[in-house]
């Protein structure tokens, strides 16, 4: 891929960034009520940070399979919503206790333990209710994509992950406990970006079990090289405290694997990801790009 | 009212408590799975305990509007999983610090803290898909309920109750604040229960309001009871640590106005949530004995 892709990239991750900023900040407004301050603690973390990966891929998937682009966003920012409760709640002391996360300092560093678990849980819970005021979409389509929301961030997905890496801490696990926890922790929120997407537009069945696969095997590549970037990076160039992984004893690809077989891996996952998207019949070439970009990110 | 009525009430409630009780069984198995310990936690804390109003509530609605009782248990199951989300929630230590719940000892005593939060954050999660899972009902309706879920939950709800909660300790405020606090911390998932019954069985727009209403003035009377069921009662009988609110210096209805006064309210509160029933054209003898029934509780 070309220098040129590279920027044709950015900009869409620009412009995504921007459209999902402005619709969170409508959703989640400050407006002078007594519990103004939980909006507060999650505007901080909601807003003005993070890459935006899950909302664009929602909303490329949806376009791909002939989706309007507007009717999506809800459904962007929902994701982007449970993503960013899943942060806070990860952040805090007995959790993996950081201090800084995307730059700034963490929820529960800036506004206290209790605020942060309440900016969390109310993320989460306002999520559902930004994903069931969707207009302009069956309500079938809606409903089922809820209902791949909650499982897919759920015990089944992202909070099942989380509590496995828990377990692994400070023990001795196979790699394959590792591949578990990263499909579950990480990949299932890209899988049901990926999947929502198709699911919103209408799309086949098949179409719809490809995005699955898709984000399958992109979230564990990006997952590993987040393993990568965490145990190489340096602290300004991340926006979090490097080496956090080895801090807290956990059980990583690169703990595990070694940094050159890590890469391997992450290069193949992303290659088996964009042949993947072959399957499509519309144009594939912004995920793909999006895709490679990931891979030879550095924060 | 006669003792008969109590009887039949807790009739009523015991019926309610297994039905509910087989139902979370059902939707929330351990099935050998790496993360089962997580659901161990939920189910700690979600089964076996409680008195199950709020699914009670639902239901009861739900059939005063002439649903069919089985179609709304899925939604009865995902009231009682986010009521007791925001239960493990509000034990840990950076918020009301509780060892003790619903008779046994609390999710964080039991498993942790990290285990806690993300048990909560489970019983969260998954109650939108259980709700979304709902069969036999059209889809509009279910969609609707869920955005009323989600709004009373949420920081508009149960969640903005809880920031006011935790921003009124140690400090004096009036007795509007506290009723706002009261309204939305307990309130708001009363209220939730009794629209989302009408909603689900298709009720007109003024039942629904009615319902809301209802909930209003029962949900305060029973956090008033709470109030004083905390200064007065025992722990053995309430199965949780009495004079809690003292030790955490809650602004209460008791601390600002005396046990009196707020007896003369709850009564009063009952009395008009009992007269807005009359709104319905069904046979409300059922919610009106168990709303009788919560003013005389002694747990």
């Amino acid at each position: 891929m070309s220098d040129t892709n590279f920027a044709a990239v950015e900009e869409l991750l620009q412009n995504h960034r921007a459209k999902t900023e402005a619709r969170v900040d409508m959703l989640l407004p400050e407006n002078g009520r007594l519990s103004d301050s939980v909006v507060h603690a999650a505007r901080h973390s909601l807003l003005d940070a993070g890459k935006r990966i899950r909302p664009l891929l929602l909303v490329e998937f949806y376009k791909l399979c002939g989706g309007e682009d507007e009717c999506a966003y809800h459904f962007a920012a929902a994701l982007e919503m449970i993503h960013t409760y899943s942060l806070i709640h990860d952040d805090l002391p007995c959790m993996d206790d950081d201090d800084m996360r995307r730059g700034k300092p963490s929820c529960h560093k800036q506004f206290g333990e209790a605020t942060a678990v309440l900016a969390g849980d109310g993320l989460l819970t306002e999520a559902f209710g930004v994903a069931a005021k969707t207009v302009g979409l069956p309500v079938e389509r809606i409903l089922r994509a809820m209902g791949v929301l909650s499982s897919c961030a759920g015990i089944s997905g992202m909070v099942g992950g989380q509590i496995i890496d828990l377990e692994s801490e400070n023990k001795q696990v196979q790699i394959e406990t590792v591949t578990e926890m990263y499909r579950l922790k990480t990949g299932a929120l890209i899988r049901a970006a990926a999947t929502i997407g198709c699911i919103l537009a209408g799309a086949d069945e098949d179409l719809i079990e490809a995005a699955s696969t898709y984000g399958e095997k992109m979230g564990l590549a990006f997952q590993v090289i987040d393993d990568i970037l965490d145990f190489e990076s340096t602290d300004g160039v991340l926006g979090k405290p490097v080496g956090s992984d080895e801090k807290n004893h956990k059980n990583t690809y690169v703990s595990l694997l070694g940094l050159e077989e890590s890469r391997n891996i992450a290069t193949q996952l992303t290659n088996e990801a964009i042949t993947i998207l072959e399957r499509f019949s519309g144009d594939t070439n912004a995920i793909a790009d999006l895709t490679k970009y990931l891979l030879s990110r550095n924060r």
